[in-house]
């Protein structure tokens, strides 16, 4: 029998925010895709915080359905004019550069140019997102007012890039807790300078990392930053027997910016992971918007492929695809903000506090209502219409602790927040009128 | 083992409206009841064009409670006034002679004569509809506000029918699938000139069982065209010992009008015809009106008793007893239309697909998802907001193909209609991507 | 095997508002707490009307977590200013003293003496209700714009109360029926001077318990009027052995006022009596309003403990706490109604008619329907587009009538009030269409 973690524990979210925030800003301006060097150099980057150990897939392996492809890296970039300006530079930017661009250096026409050239009409002064990552091409994207701006004639093209054999990478961490089960947090690091998809989950994790490090903790906790889609996918592959220790886990992305916030449930739809983050953004906010899984988004699409088909949702503020900056270039550090961060993290921590507290108690006097005034845990005064709210949390964690339900069970028949029904339970723990379970079912 | 059928299959309904309507153009003269010369000659117009089997069953036949009537054969009937003009004339109108009317030659004053007329004065202009199946009675149906110019005066009545053993008559047609296993299409054959109640749902029905009778199907296909009521008793009676072949039907009527569309579920609430026709009329049209099941309306009543509880359900357009028309002489050829019927036999046919589709099938490639760029059937070009949706249905029928849902469930979860998610399981199985399930439940 | 009760069972509620509202009347004058003579007047009033079993429970007897304590008495309590007036007078309303006071006579500073006066500064006018039956304690209650009147100086404060050893009392009165099956109807005897909380709960069971005396019942009936809490608690504790017989059960307060009406369902919320009580309110008001268990309210709090969990309700017209009047001097004879103690008597009657009458019957006649013309059951003229509404209770009950659904079943799916469904019952057996279940399953 294991021995049952601290009923209390939360973390602190003090400065989270602006320490987020700050790492975030760090990695902002690396040139990130699947493989290379700039994944190296964010993972490098987090590793000052945590001890994460990094992995490279040699390219070429085979990772399920899929092949991991050779190693991209880019140095330069741009667009020159007839007068030798460079009209489009990826010194200005990384996303002027399509993912995965082949090598190309040419001169010409703008007709035969703009074959190679993403904009957003609609978005005029934009920059798109675009990749090719299994597709050979080479492209380029801009701001569809600039390319309205260029005038007929020859233009040269460079792009100084290889695509060689190498490796992906990816960066893990474990956080030992008193069992081997596991919560795993994932964030995908493949994104170029996009602020909110994903500097932002990179940081919060990271930092959510750093903080859980000194503490005890019922579950382990790993922490996986891997590239999207082939990242996780390879992860899976090489973890395939021990996947099965993942009792509950979160795809974390765009949490910097206001919005939401999100949750999209895992394909089970009523893993404790969904109930707990339904539970907690329900109380952060009217706002809150619960959303059944689907299979398009982010990794948890691999998390919850039919086979494997784990307890892993997806926590956002806005949804991806759904706010005008995603996958463009105003997905900056303007749009993500520290207070917004310091609330994605006490969400966070909120989820994780009930996953690590939840469990069947039992009332060790369950016939009819212990007598609370005597013990000081009620009002003298009978009659005041105010006095018993301040009790509700009391009364319900009595009434329910059958041992037919748990903590959660309680706080969402209760409405009442998971950490107050958690207080009242180590209440009345601390006067000998709860119990842990005898037999729990966890 | 049975074969499975191909798992395309769909009805061309070009022309359907088109040839349905002449269909129930040609109906709509003949004056039926429940037993009769009209009900004989309305099966053989519908002959023409499917081999339909005829059934007599003998007056005086003991079917459950109930005893098959006298056969009511009717040639003329009228009122005339003093001066010998037809104020109330059968060959002007079917309805304005209560159906099942005993003969009557008299004479009558209008005060006597008014016991036995029947008006609707909230619509003055219109003739109802009624009938005295069981009980001896004559009368008349008229405009109310012609009843109103009837002077007082002796009126001569005269109602040149007969009640005499006879039989009732019902037709069938069974088109044989690849099993035993049936569906039930059932139409009421008994109301006179309402084109509406039912000319449209015999017009649709016999149409649509002419085009499925080429056509190689999973499941055989029963056509009852049978008076309403004591003629679906009749049938159920004749045929208790092999009613439990019958794992899907549907009742039709009013399916020529422009309302709804409205589906009442069988007893059951749950059963697939339920499900099936919930889905094709919810993505039809947001008008769409979904009934729980209750013991009023047409024969699924009597399919539906609790002796048989077969997974019956009622489709109509407009819901029986809520448009203005219902059981008047309104409900005429001007109500009906050909591009109805048509939008009726696309929704019929589409719900017939999911009948004979539905199945459970399994992704080969459960863990993470196969690579459909390298297949050719995703978008090459990441980033771009709007590529996913295309892909939307292939990734739902991967991501639930796991032998536990079938392709309905699969629809109903992604909110695709089911036409599209079937097409998606074609092409991931002509990818080898997906294959029957080894042990279906179906 | 018991033998059934008759179909046909309920209580005529002519004249109950009028009887009610009279007990209420006399009732309101006593100053009732949990122990004390204003009980046994209480409880003395009540045994009038109905055969009341008294019950003492003596000072200091434990029960569960629980002590009874010592009986409190109070003559007379006032505050007096400097010139010998009674500015506050228990004679004037015994509200004016909280409850459980202990005896004090003292002169006191304006100032000293405000620590032991409660008022309502957002009701000024109105006395609130207070009381501190396990703290030591003496005070006064009074309208907020009197206190405020009060100028500066001594005051001499008197309370002329008893608190001594003696006995909680509580009184019992069993209707027995043809089973030791009990249905409980609790009302709470302890508050002083508040009409609708609950003089109007102690008079309704009292004459609920007067016209069910004479009459053949199914169930046997429990009627408890107790001290809230304590009371209960002490009734639990000396009726543990037997309170498995209570089947269903009823908290029973504030039913006098024009609010509502408002069931809280039992700890189980979906046991019988929460089925029966949501049918009946539902269909007696658009504004019903039926809430989930919560911990807190009256004596269903004990009766719901997760130790007995028992099927116990909580019926009210205005919700507890919801209106102004609560816990004041405005919950007076002007604020209860006869006609409203009329309406709650009656859907107090409904609802002890379903329990008592809810059974699961079978259609002898389940293949296709009976012929209920030829019974004379169902309307001749066929078409009448009005006919059917008259006969869908008939209808319903044949259908459903399979021996797996209860008239309360019937009832809810045909959306029919239970009498209705009921009558239809008891016509169709009478027309042996209908039997009693060879194998109830009540």
């Amino acid at each position: 029998m294991e021995r049952p973690a601290p009923i209390a524990w939360q973390i602190d979210e003090t400065a989270a925010g602006a320490a987020s925030y700050d790492l975030a800003r760090q990695l902002y301006p690396i040139c990130r895709s699947i493989t290379g060097s700039g994944v190296r150099e964010t993972l490098h980057l987090l590793a000052r915080h945590i001890p994460l150990k990094m992995h490279e897939v040699p390219t070429g392996t085979q990772v399920f359905d899929w092949t991991v492809p050779r190693e991209w890296n880019i140095r330069d970039a741009y667009i020159k004019d007839s007068s030798g300006r460079r009209v489009v530079d990826f010194r200005h930017s990384n996303l002027h550069v399509v993912g995965y661009s082949t090598p190309v250096r040419t001169m010409l026409s703008l007709g035969e140019l703009k074959k190679h050239i993403f904009t957003l009409p609609n978005q005029p002064d934009l920059i798109p997102y675009r990749t090719s990552y299994y597709a050979d091409f080479w492209g380029f994207c801009m701001a569809h007012n600039n390319l309205l701006e260029l005038s007929d004639g020859e233009y040269e093209v460079m792009i100084d890039a290889s695509l060689t054999d190498g490796s992906l990478t990816y960066g893990e961490y474990l956080h030992r807790g008193a069992t081997e089960d596991e919560v795993l947090l994932s964030a995908h690091s493949c994104h170029p300078s996009l602020a909110n998809d994903n500097c932002s989950g990179l940081a919060l994790l990271a930092h959510f990392a750093k903080t859980l490090a000194p503490r005890k903790t019922r579950y382990s906790y790993r922490f996986l930053f891997a590239p999207g889609t082939i990242g996780a996918i390879s992860w899976l592959a090489r973890n395939e027997s021990t996947v099965n220790r993942i009792k509950h886990g979160l795809v974390v992305s765009c949490v910097g910016d206001g919005g939401g916030p999100t949750y999209k449930k895992s394909r089970r739809g009523d893993a404790l992971i969904d109930r707990a983050m339904t539970h907690v953004l329900r109380h952060a906010s009217p706002k809150a918007s619960i959303l059944d899984f689907s299979p398009y988004g982010y990794d948890e699409r691999q998390y919850c492929s039919p086979g494997f088909d784990l307890p892993v949702g997806l926590f956002q503020r806005s949804q991806f695809g759904t706010f005008p900056e995603y996958h463009t270039s105003a997905d900056n550090l303007d749009f993500i903000r520290p207070e917004h961060l310091q609330e994605s993290y006490k969400m966070l921590a909120s989820t994780i506090d009930i996953i690590e507290n939840d469990r069947n108690l039992v009332n060790l006097n369950p016939k009819c209502e212990p007598q609370l005034g005597r013990r000081g845990l009620y009002t003298a005064i009978g009659g005041d219409k105010d006095a018993p709210a301040k009790s509700m949390a009391l009364l319900w964690v009595l009434n329910l602790s059958d041992g037919q339900h748990s903590l959660l069970d309680i706080a969402e028949r209760a409405g009442i927040p998971f950490a107050n029904i958690r207080e009242a339970a180590e209440l009345l723990s601390a006067h000998d009128l709860l119990a842990e379970n005898a037999s729990p079912q966890l």
